[in-house]
């Protein structure tokens, strides 16, 4: 890796509490791997007014009233309003016009609310390099128009660059804290960017969704090779972008397995809050996550056949780890727990208590009810059947159990 | 199955919580196949006096002075010392003879406390049928005297019958309350019931731990044909005799994976308790659970070879979903969390909070360090290792994080 002249550029976009989070480790790696990358991160902001806390400190040299989050950012190294009283490191860089924060980056990390992922990319598109690399770490997938579509796909097609997930049990403020956990990077070494052994060009044809079955199309993208003045990105350099002490990285091939566990978690996570509010216990929940563990690994073979590596689901921070933390204490158990103990739809819930935000694990039952069904598959999920029956109001919670009897595996 | 002309007669051994939980499934499915089992079920019950609680209904029945627990489960039909409160069914008879329970069964269910079964088996040697056929619901291996033992290995060498064995996310309180869980049976079909498809007899030998490494010497027993006027003991007739809807049965091959779950969980269940001690968060904890299923699936392949399916440690109710409901509420994860929270080692939790109960986790991970370091293979199990270190107080709990770092998965 020494003989190369050059170093890669990494530009985050996104500036929320994942994507600050997420700022933070690269600009730390950024600057204990000076050979590889460039010591200044860059990250896009999305300019916005927010206001300063309510601490002398900040107020001196902020000034009280609302101000630019960038501007906070660059000038006291905090994201005050995403997350408040965390020291980001000083080579960590706030900017708010995407084209600049773009222009010059070899490795763009997308990491902003999912809703606008594609906005952003149309403006990004045509200001980036052809060669850059992407990394998304924006959670689940995309199940809009019926069809499912990885987030790392569509970054592929809209900007002809390649594209590789991340995805953990990575609740933001707990990493930021660096407390130790684990994340898995989805990477599946596109052959393009360098020759063969026996000196000839690789095929640089990229396929994307080669292996889905189902709706689509697979598209072919034509990538251009990253100049070989830049250390190759392999899953050596994420790992080394990515991993800290308190942040363990583990790269596997399978990227639509990455993506998908933090989706689907989203349905399984709901029967756990429902089972909780219940008071069914702990055997019951352990069943919900086994079932769901399961039922994701068939999904996962449904949907993207060849592609997806079981063993992500059942051995991989991406997925059963993610699930697990879910099960224990994500918005989607809390709300659908809550829903429960007083009584309401799940809906109810969400319109009421959680300020605007969105229920993914909602939106995701509905998506995959939508698919299973078209596709007949739907007694092969009786979970995820099921969560879909009771946020439909079909079914009560109290029928779960019964729902849950048709289990092929545990029919033998 | 209707040709046969004689009905098995099942009998429990043991009759605390998990025995009679046991017990009250096994009657139930009784009563409803009357064709394959004789409708009364005898349950051994070591006699001791028990107070009668004070309940108006009872005293009119028992009176108010010490009884002896099988008259009073036999008179009430509860059993008023382990599971006060619960109507146990009509057709489960409390035995305190043990050679009289045993002696016209012919499958015998073993439910009693670990440190009890050697003494129990060499009482009802030579009073049971030898055809009879076993299945042990104790949860966990025998780690004495430097080498892992199955109890159902310890059965079939003591009994000379087969055995095999069943466990799983089954904490007994919320089973005997009917709320849904699932249970892994572990039968590995021993090739000796009935004759081959060409009308020949099969080899009735099996070999206990066949497929041992390390250790023992494979010991073979022969076993004795049921006679063909019962039902055969197959899968099926083991998940009609436990299976009921709140309690789902999933029969797998791999005796040694079951039993292995229940005793490896409690080691990580100990890890899980320091870092929720710690408030370390969901992300750390949701680490500790995959690395320790990890564990399992590695200290499977150590110890016992090719007869140990890893599936059983990710995908089964014996190995992931008992570890994850013991990581959230196990007698081990709780007094490792209190450990922390009152900065005391967590043998002064066991001595001082647990009324002379046992922590399983201690021993094991004790047993466990002990084969691993005399087979050279600590490195491979940093979990199981810091855990072990932690309880001998060689490292502090804040150093946890860093000790799993060893993680051979993550390094890639």
């Amino acid at each position: 890796m020494s003989k190369t002249s050059l170093k890669h550029k990494v530009a985050i976009i996104g500036s929320g509490n994942w994507g600050s989070t997420i700022g933070k480790i690269v600009a730390e790696n950024a600057k204990e791997h000076k050979k590889l990358f460039e010591t200044t991160i860059v990250m896009w902001a999305f300019e916005e007014d927010v206001d300063v806390p309510n601490d002398p400190g900040l107020w001196e040299k902020l000034g009280a009233g609302p101000v630019k989050l960038s501007h906070a950012i660059n000038t006291v190294h905090q994201n005050i309003k995403y997350l408040p009283g965390v020291r980001l490191p000083d080579n960590l860089v706030a900017n708010s016009n995407l084209q600049d924060t773009v222009k010059d980056a070899t490795i763009l990390v997308f990491n902003l609310p999912h809703q606008f992922l594609s906005m952003t990319l149309s403006q990004i598109n045509g200001y980036h390099r052809p060669y850059a690399r992407g990394i998304s770490c924006i959670k689940g997938v995309d199940v809009a128009d019926g069809t499912v579509t990885l987030y790392s796909e569509m970054v592929m097609e809209k900007l002809q660059i390649y594209c590789c997930a991340l995805s953990g049990a990575n609740i933001a403020p707990e990493v930021v804290a660096e407390k130790f956990c684990e994340t898995t990077i989805g990477y599946d070494s596109p052959p393009m960017d360098y020759k063969e052994r026996d000196g000839s060009p690789r095929d640089n044809r990229v396929k994307v969704d080669e292996q889905r079955q189902s709706n689509s199309k697979p598209t072919h993208i034509k990538l251009s090779p990253i100049p070989k003045e830049y250390p190759p990105v392999e899953s050596s350099l994420l790992k080394t972008l990515f991993e800290r002490p308190y942040f363990q990285v583990h790269v596997v091939r399978d990227v639509a397995g990455v993506a998908l566990g933090g989706a689907l978690k989203n349905i399984i996570a709901l029967a756990a809050g429902f089972v909780t509010g219940k008071k069914w216990g702990e055997n019951t929940k352990a069943a919900i996550v086994r079932i769901g563990v399961l039922e994701m690994v068939e999904f996962g073979r449904t949907w993207f056949s060849k592609s997806v590596d079981e063993r992500t689901f059942t051995e991989e921070s991406a997925g059963m780890a993610d699930l697990i933390a879910s099960c224990n204490a994500g918005r989607n158990y809390r709300s659908a727990l809550r829903s429960v103990e007083k009584g309401v739809p799940i809906e109810e819930i969400e319109e009421t208590e959680l300020g605007g935000q969105k229920l993914q694990g909602i939106s995701t039952a509905r998506a995959v009810h939508e698919f299973l069904s078209k596709e007949g598959k739907l007694d092969k999920f009786p979970l995820f059947a099921s969560v879909y029956e009771i946020i439909e109001n079909h079914q009560s919670v109290e029928k779960l159990p019964s729902l849950l009897r048709k289990d092929p595996k545990a029919q033998n």
